[in-house]
Parts: C-alpha cells; structure tokens; sequence
C-alpha cells in the first residue's frame, strides 16, 4: 500500500459540469493523497438535500459552489491508502468521511460547547482541501470537491481530520447514513435541543434529518413526538420511527403553528426544524411553548432570512442553529456506528432504493419528488 | 389596620387620559384590598421605558393599551393594608411590587427552566386585577391598572403574589430599581445569558437596562465588556459599572456588527441587547462569535420582527429573549436587596435625578431624550 499512495488512479465519478444539469459519469483521476489526507475506495454514498440544493437552487442554501464539482458527501468507504503524516488510517480501515472535521487542536475542538471544528473551514468551502487544490481533475481539468468528500467518485481523497473509522464488521452500505442525515436530525435531538424525558416535541419535515430527529426524540424519552410534513407519503416511516401523530399542514386552514398549539395545549416543548425553509423556520419556533419552548434549526440554508417575532423569544423561546447535530464528528460517528450495531439505533427503514452509480440522476429526480428517503448508491458494479 | 384594608383611601395619582398625552395629576380613589390582595403606600417609583412607550409609541412595545391608566411598574412601598386570604404580608412591611408574579403553584413556577409565572397573566395584560376590575378610580371612573402595579399612584393595589417583602433596612428610594430595570439588565448576563468566566461581552444600550447587563457581566467574571451606545453621555456610567470600552454606532462607516467581530478576533461571546430594537437585536445577533455566541434579547417589544439570517444560528449562535432577567421574582429580588445592602450590587449610580409626581411629565421627557438613567419619583412631600 506504500505504493499505491504514490499513484494517479483512474476511476468512475458523477461529475456536475455547471448548475442545473445532469450529472455526467466520467473517467476521472484521482490524485494520490498528500500529507495529512486519506484516499478512500467509497463503497455507498447518497444524494442529501445540500448535494441537490448545490447544483438546482442557485439562489438557496450555498454561497460559493464552483464547478466542475464532484457532488456527494454522505458516504462510506475503506481506506485505499494514506498520505505521508498520516498516523491514525491504514489501508483497509473502514471509514466515513466527514464534511465536518474534528482536528482535536483547535479552540472550538477543545470547547464542549460547540463541534465546530474551524480546520480547513475557509479551503472546504471554495471546493479544494488544504493546500488550496482539489485531488480530482477530468480530462485534465480540475474538479472541485464539495464539502471536502466529493463521494460521487470511486474513490476520492479527505484530509486525516475528516475522517472516522468504524469498526469492521459495520454493514458500509447502511452506516454510511451517519455521514451526514441520520447524524444530524438525531444529534439535533439529543444534543442541540436537549430534548427532554416526558417532553412533547415536533419535527418539520420528515426526510432523512427529519426521520432521524423522530429516533432521536424517541430515544430521549419524548412523551409525545408529531410529525409534520407536506407529503403524507412519509407518515408510515415517521409513525415506525416515534412519531404518535403526523400532521400535514395542508390538511389545515389555520396556520400549523396554531394547529401544534392547539393540540398541544400551548405548544410543544421542543421544535425541530428539518426543511431548510425560513417559514417552516418560524413556523417551528411559534409552535414551541411560552416559557421555555426551544427551536432547533437543523435545516440548512446558508442565504436566507427568517422573520421572528420578537415576542416569541421575550415569552421565554430559544432558537438555535444546529450543524452535524452538535456531533463531535470523528468522536461520535463511530458511537453512533455501535449503536446501529447494538440495534440501539436504526438505519435500514431510512433506504427506500438502491440504484448503481449511473443512475444516480434518478436519485436526484426521487429526492426531489419526494418518493425517497435515501437511495443507496452502490459505487462498484455486484456491490 | 384591619379597619383601613375597608377604607377606600384618597389619594394623588398621575393619569395617563390617552395615548401620547401627558400624564395628569389627579386625585383617585383606591379600593380596599379583595382576597388575595395587597394595598401599598407607594414611596418611590421612576419612570420606564415601558411606561413611555405605552403612552407615546402607539405601534410598539405592547399590544394592549387600555386608558384611562395610571402607568409605573418600578417601584417600592410599605404595605398598607391586606385583603382577606393574606397571609404573608402585614401592614408596615417593606414591599417591591412585582409585574411578574410568582406563584409556587403553577407548572412554571414549579420548574427552574422558566420565571413566566402565569399567575393573572392574561388579566394583568388588560389592566385589571384577578376579578376583572382595577382598585383605582378617577372622578367615578375605573382607571386601568398597568402591569398589574400602577405605581405613579401615592397607593396602589397588587396581588399578593406580585409582591416582594424585603428587609425593612433597605432604603426604598435605592432598591425601587430593582423593580424592573435593574433586575431585568442583571439577570439578563447572569441568568438568560450565563455568561462565563473570562468571556467577552458586548451590551447594546446603555439605559438602566443595559447598565445593569454590563453590571452583569462584571458579576459574573467577564474578561472583556463592551458598551454601546449612540449617546455617549452614557459611556462613563457603563465604565464605572464594568464597561472595559463603549462604541458609539454613529462613530463608523461599517455595521456595529463588524466592528466588533474585528475588535474581539471573531465576536464576542455574549451580546446582551437593552434597546428593544429589531434592527439592534439583529446586531447583536451577528455580533457574537461563531460555534457558540449567545445574544440575549431583554429589550421589549411586542409587536415587532427582527429578521434573522438563518446560516448564524446554523454557525452554532443562539438567540433568546429574557422576561425580568429570567428571575424568579418573589423569591430573587430580597436576594438583590440583600447583595445591595452588602456592597455587591450597585443602585446609587443609576439615579440621576429626583422629582415630585407632579413633575412626572418632565421625568418622561428627560428618559426620551437620553438625559436621564432614571429619576426617582418621590410620591410624598419631603420624602
């Protein structure tokens, strides 16, 4: 493995060209990894939300999106090699690749307070890992790397800071899910809100985050969980995974805020938002309750605005964003991966398809659609 | 005493006759106290930015105004006279009327995440007491009760759980304060804030609010405070009450915002907003640092929106409004009383004036052009 370290690999990636187009399957090549980074062979990825945002909603969720871009940051793999200085991955090692990075050196890594790691921060944004290039190129042209993972590639390379290994009898193609969704919605019930025992909660939007913000109420000890979503194709799962009720805002002349306090005598004790959606955002702080109601955004748009009425936070509310769920990535990643293991935590009933790596627009198209929750794109042909 | 508490006493009370009038100085009856009620010798009160704005801001601040009002809700008196069913107060008792009750009954009082007490809320916010009807009249008239005290009145009526005995060697024309501003400002940095040991702060406003917050702040071991102001009359208050440094806003071309992330490497830890102002609370919002800023909204108003851009709560800030300083009223302020009596808290430094009830009108004034912190209101001749 010394010498594979050393080579250009070249490989199968979804390549996104420009904004709003398909993606192209292409040969790319896949640049050995240089001191501090990992390369890794992705066995299953999935397309989240933020992929889809990134390449057909110019004006939502993302600042900087350079192209051509590999998509995809949701994922699992094993180490295929490691660059120099590289001391904690080994050829082999199962892995998640992490889009937040948990460097253990900085400020905010030494802090209990937050999980935002600042490694790399500026350099993962602008799409290139931290020598300010990417290790992806197509037909000789440079390929940007989304979030630092890239894994709508074969293989792709992440610094040694984003990365989490897992142990080795963990199924790659359902654990990949704590990348990101999965991780997210549960950690923004259990850390970022603080969900408490015997509390009612609401979850906005029942996508994978939302789904997993359910489990995560559920495994806080949550009286009452209701679910909330447009689609009421999602219920079933949400009833599976702990939600009592579900609730389609459509099926309502009043505004769902109104609704949720109505049925809840004053509001829920803990909302979390799971769209994206500054008017879902406000609509989940305004059905908290009076006095020590609490909002969670795990939602993610990076250029909006929600509109707050003052009120609601002088009567005793607290808003707060959530990123990762508040998980310390590489700490807790492998946590969760046991959890799944010791059927503490569950993972199957969020894939709803699996599709092969070219036909991963379709996958775009069931997301946007609504059909699914996550499909499982399997990377390697009979995998 | 048991003979005054069927008395109706009469008495001089300032008169709010409408919306943006001055106050007028009139003679009022006061009700003996009904169950559960308690009438109190009001001995010294000032003038709040509440009572202002109830009475000149019709678009801001509250929601329901009824008039005629006797307005005041910072205060502190001796008890005159209970009602029947009383059992913790007796005449000649030294009281702080509270506008947030506190009583050990409800689910709120009975946590510790809340001080939302909601004991009469709902009639306290129509300007009544618990059957309805307000103990002060005018020439025949039923003269609405503000917050529940009403203290621009020689005597008043307030429920006994909206009442705070305090140690009869305090001197009421000092502790008065910690009625509302101070209360509010303090308990604002200590508990909604929870500031920390060796953070930064910033508070925006330097009324007796904010005053009080940076006061706060100081308590509670913060290495950096930083005051600011668009009336620099107040930077050598806020620097004697802990203020490292005070900005003016008006003083820079860039947001306020920016110039404190630039002078604090990032943003402060804490940002306690005093003003009650949208555009303020959104300062202070983007004035904290990412990964685990806290803005603490104490200013009031209730009827406006503050827009909220959503990736700085997603960067791991949050966002929370405080009601009296997030204290449990009946049972923290003696406490305040008793840190004053002991030189740990300081009151003498936010009077700055002392006028008769009849020049109240002039105690507005100075308070709406930034002159004052407050003026004491003394309701008795040679008080």
């Amino acid at each position: 493995s010394s010498t594979t370290s050393k080579t250009v690999i070249k490989c199968k990636a979804a390549v996104a060209w420009g904004p709003g187009r398909p993606l192209c399957i292409e040969e790319v090549e896949v640049a050995p990894p240089k001191a501090h980074e990992v390369r890794i062979k992705v066995i299953a990825t999935s397309v989240c939300h933020t992929d889809s945002e990134y390449l057909h909603q110019i004006n939502k969720a993302l600042k900087f999106r350079p192209f051509p871009s590999v998509l995809g940051h949701e994922a699992a793999g094993i180490v295929e090699s490691v660059g120099p200085e590289v001391g904690k991955f080994s050829p082999g090692d199962k892995v998640i690749p992490l889009f937040l990075p948990q460097c253990d050196e900085c400020e905010r890594c030494k802090s209990s307070k937050t999980n935002h790691c600042k490694k790399n921060w500026a350099n993962t944004q602008m799409g290139v890992l931290a020598d300010g290039t990417s290790r992806i190129s197509c037909m000789g042209q440079q390929v940007y790397q989304f979030l630092g993972v890239s894994s709508f590639s074969q293989y792709t390379v992440v610094p040694d800071t984003s990365l989490a290994k897992i142990r080795n009898d963990a199924p790659l193609d359902k654990v990949f899910l704590l990348g990101c969704g999965v991780s997210t919605g549960y950690g923004a019930a259990m850390n970022a809100a603080k969900v408490e025992k015997d509390s009612a909660c609401a979850v906005f939007g029942l996508g994978a985050v939302g789904l997993a913000a359910v489990m995560g109420c559920q495994a806080a000890g949550a009286r009452r969980i209701i679910g909330v979503d447009i689609n009421p194709d999602k219920f079933d799962k949400a009833k599976m995974l702990g939600a009592a009720e579900c609730v389609n805002p459509r099926d309502h002349v009043k505004p769902i805020q109104e609704v949720l306090v109505e049925m809840t005598h004053g509001g829920v004790d803990y909302a979390i938002e799971c769209v994206g959606s500054p008017a879902v955002m406000r609509a989940a702080l305004e059905s908290t309750r009076d006095a020590w109601g609490v909002c969670v955004i795990a939602g993610w748009t990076e250029t909006e605005e929600m509109n707050v009425l003052v009120e609601k936070l002088l009567m005793g509310r607290t808003l707060k964003g959530t990123y990762f769920g508040g998980l310390k990535s590489v700490r807790d990643v492998p946590k969760l991966v046991d959890a799944y293991m010791n059927k503490e935590l569950k993972l199957d009933e969020f894939i709803t398809h699996r599709l092969p790596l070219d036909q991963i627009n379709e996958a775009f198209d069931m997301l946007k659609r609504g059909e699914s929750i996550r499909a499982v794109i399997s990377l390697w042909p009979e995998d």
